[in-house]
């Protein structure tokens, strides 16, 4: 094979692993901002239970904070080194220069969310209230220091 | 009060109402294309490891299987009455129109996803294909009754 052959062969294959790592990056950063949003919907109704917005239902607050838990360690894995790149994203490039405070705030959700669905299975609407404003102070401490404003 | 007055409050009542039942579909819209992407995220490793793109790896096809299983039965309340009118929406509106024939096609998708959920913790790379298939078809046939073209 000529040299430039040689050349051609090479940039195609950087060419096509670099367009591989751009689709991976918009891909995480979609499914990322995904998984905020099915947290989201989630979320809401237990707000409204809590802020008496709406009827508390036990059973509903319950099943809706199971699947939060559930969601709560699917999260990190949409945050890939390099994704800061992604064409729409919320989340600040601090994310990965900061990875072990970013990682400790995703557990610190991690971990009361867990507890909110463990507590809500007990129907005790004030102790699913007090777990529930845990929870939600995790996603604000880290909304405020990683979360590009709207 | 004057019959202006009344007027006047009557639309701002209306036009309230109006209000909040826009961002509810534009929320629940939001709300299904998040759950997608989630979904399609936990997919793609499946569908690489079917085809031999990637290494199969028991553990990790079966982890995706079971969320996609958890998933599947969230997505029918992302398609409430109205939310064809959503601002940004891949639905068309046909499933609103034949609404026991898109629930049937979303049932159908959560049987056999939690069917490759169970199929998947036997360790039988053979049985995880052909039931992945079956999943991929469910997901196929209402896509393309149902799913806006890109």
């Amino acid at each position: 094979m000529s040299k430039s052959r040689v050349l051609i062969a090479v940039c195609a294959v950087a060419l096509s692993t670099l367009a591989v790592a751009h689709n991976k990056e918009d891909g995480a950063a979609e499914y990322r901002m995904g998984l905020m949003s099915v947290i989201g919907w989630n979320f809401g109704p237990l707000g409204a239970m809590v802020k008496g917005k709406q009827p508390f239902d036990a059973a509903e607050f319950s099943k809706r904070a199971d699947r939060i838990a559930n969601f709560s360690d699917q999260l990190l894995e949409g945050f890939p080194k390099g994704s800061d790149n992604a064409e729409h994203t919320a989340s600040k490039a601090d994310i990965w220069t900061n990875w072990e405070d970013f990682q400790g705030k995703a557990r610190d959700f991690e971990r009361e969310a867990k507890a909110l669905a463990a507590v809500a299975k007990n129907n005790d609407e004030a102790k699913d209230k007090e777990q529930f404003k845990k929870v939600a102070e995790t996603c604000k401490s880290c909304h405020e220091k990683y979360k590009k404003k709207d």
